[in-house]
């Protein structure tokens, strides 16, 4: 009996299209042994459908993209489309609507990758990301714009219902691994009414996993753990906004955002999960063939995972893991880079 | 003509007093020289005033508080003390009162210092982050708390007004230094309300500064050149939150907090201005006279700094980058470091 994964792909603007072109290279070598038929149908939407039509996501083809097993996403945006417009009006409203509640973003300083510290230890930790709530939702508001009284304020929402629904995962997350920690993040001795539910929330979750380790930082203290002692970490759970930031930080110190891939997970399978590098379109680098698809390609393992290839998922991070070991300071080019780790993964 | 100084001096709680003695040490060996007399006015407001009467701030004493030319601040809070209740109620309540929206944290490796960074290159920026704004207002609130249907907001309010000011300043900063550079951190792709005020702000005043560069920085991108170039950093201007992230992890690729001093700065000069280090009470070494003392005394020398001492201000700094440079790896007591700073500084 042969599976099919029907899978939306949206390359989206400047380096998108060319690592999507090395994902979805490694992801056919992977299921080329397996039993598994990949169709893909291309999405184009970013900053090229927007100037071509004023477009960001039309209804229609929000709907078309609920009907797939899982998104790939490269990467959207080009400098001529003002702030906010893509990230509100695509990606967060592809997050949003699609139930993306749990943004996975697993951090590992490979063997051979150049790190900016200095006694980096061991890391191996991944950051549960709220992806529905908190400052991102989109609830401010300005008014007298552009006058001396204006007043722009953003409203964090933070409710029962999504904190304890990402507090859960995260801890059944911790729970499956060897060490069986979880670190919730937050800010709770000044934001005292989101802080508080957090805090209510993991203390309650908790003891229902009382072989799962929790402690607490505030965000100001985590980020100087990524750099003092990030071995510490093993589960982190937090905020979409502070997620939002040491996840980066997680990216900075384990080699780069070249190297650093994401889920964006609506975990009761409502919706297709969409995948996607942590980095941007990168529109100074775009179209030399230059770009690193490494973190695309480790979006594609998060992908297989989600879709319970597990033994594919796991061929593919060791690709990577053993591609990574050997690539010395020469710097190769994004096609010869898919093309290793797809022979990796088809000679595996 | 001799001057004197009116000084409040608030040590708080844990290492708050064992760090206050020694910064006053210092304080009073660098202006033995100089024609100043300090006075000084111990308050006690921290979490033993709090255990014993439940008060934090009572309107009395932010009176008197107002009375001064400055106050230092050691350290509040211990682990009996709900979280929220000092820092909303003491810290953050003194901050908004006096009315300290410059929130100064410069930041700065001083040869001899260790660094979680491999190669660090050249750290000297300054933090300019908003006091009196955005998350930090205090306008969050709760419904239904406990229940599954709970709802916990936090509203990040933004004013041209109270952006406008903090903006001034940190232009007015950056060009009196010799790079003349200013880079502002916010997420206006995401919190599009506030982050355009902001940009809108900087591109305005902006225009008022020819001779300063200027460059913006998502605040997640941001940490990355924190751990990969912070030598780009000259002066820095953000929000409350982004800013308390932000100097953190400044304070720890600089050395830790244990060297990071700050200013709650009213510019305007309506009420006295805060010092305080950047670290908290730490209980856990507390009363040992282990505590590192050199966060207060760089506070005490932007305590000077402020008051127009500009002499001493960098007598201070000296003799601390003197001090720190010839510091083995061996540990030395809280008293040992101040008296070696005092002796440093009377003898310079
Ligand atoms: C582009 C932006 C909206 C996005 C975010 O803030 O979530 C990005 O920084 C990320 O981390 O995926
Ligand atoms: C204690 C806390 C309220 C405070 C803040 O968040 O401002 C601290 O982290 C700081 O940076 O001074």
């Amino acid at each position: 009996m042969s599976r099919s994964l029907n899978l939306a792909v949206i390359p989206g603007d400047g380096i998108g299209d060319e690592v999507v072109t090395e994902g979805l290279k490694v992801l056919d070598a992977v299921l080329a042994g397996a039993d598994v038929k990949v169709g893909t149908t291309t999405y184009d939407l970013g900053a090229r459908r927007w100037h071509a039509t004023g477009e960001t996501l039309p209804d229609t083809v929000l709907d078309e993209l609920r009907g797939h097993d899982a998104i790939l996403l490269g990467a959207v945006g080009d400098p001529g489309v003002p702030s906010g417009v893509l990230e509100r009006g695509l990606l967060l409203k592809l997050r949003f609507e699609l139930d993306h509640y749990v943004n996975l973003r697993p951090s590992r300083l490979f063997p051979g990758v150049e790190t900016p510290l200095a006694n980096p230890g061991t890391i191996d930790f991944v950051v549960v990301r709220e992806g529905t709530e908190g400052p991102y939702v989109g609830n401010g508001g300005a008014l007298r714009v552009g006058t001396a009284q204006e007043i722009a304020n953003e409203v964090s929402v933070n409710t029962a219902f999504g904190v304890e629904r990402v507090v859960r995962d995260a801890f059944a997350r911790a729970q499956a691994r060897p060490r069986k920690k979880l670190t919730y993040v937050h800010k709770h001795n000044v934001l005292v009414h989101a802080g508080h539910l957090w805090r209510r929330t993991v203390e309650r979750v908790g003891t229902e996993y009382p072989d799962v380790a929790v402690d607490y930082l505030h965000v100001d203290a985590a980020t100087i753990f990524f750099v003092t002692g990030p071995s510490r970490f093993d589960v982190i759970v937090t905020d979409n906004l502070f997620g939002d930031i040491l996840t980066d930080l997680a990216a900075a110190i384990t080699g780069g955002i070249g190297l650093a891939a994401s889920g964006n997970v609506n975990p009761d399978r409502t919706a297709p999960s969409m995948f996607e590098p942590v980095h941007g379109s990168a529109p100074d680098i775009a179209g030399q063939g230059i770009a690193d698809p490494t973190a695309t390609v480790l979006s594609v393992a998060m992908l297989l995972e989600h879709l319970g290839l597990t033994v594919e998922a796991s061929r593919v991070v060791d690709a990577v893991s053993a591609d990574l070991a050997e690539r010395g300071p020469a710097k190769r080019r994004t096609a010869d880079i898919g093309d290793a780790l797809a022979a990796r993964v088809a000679g595996a």
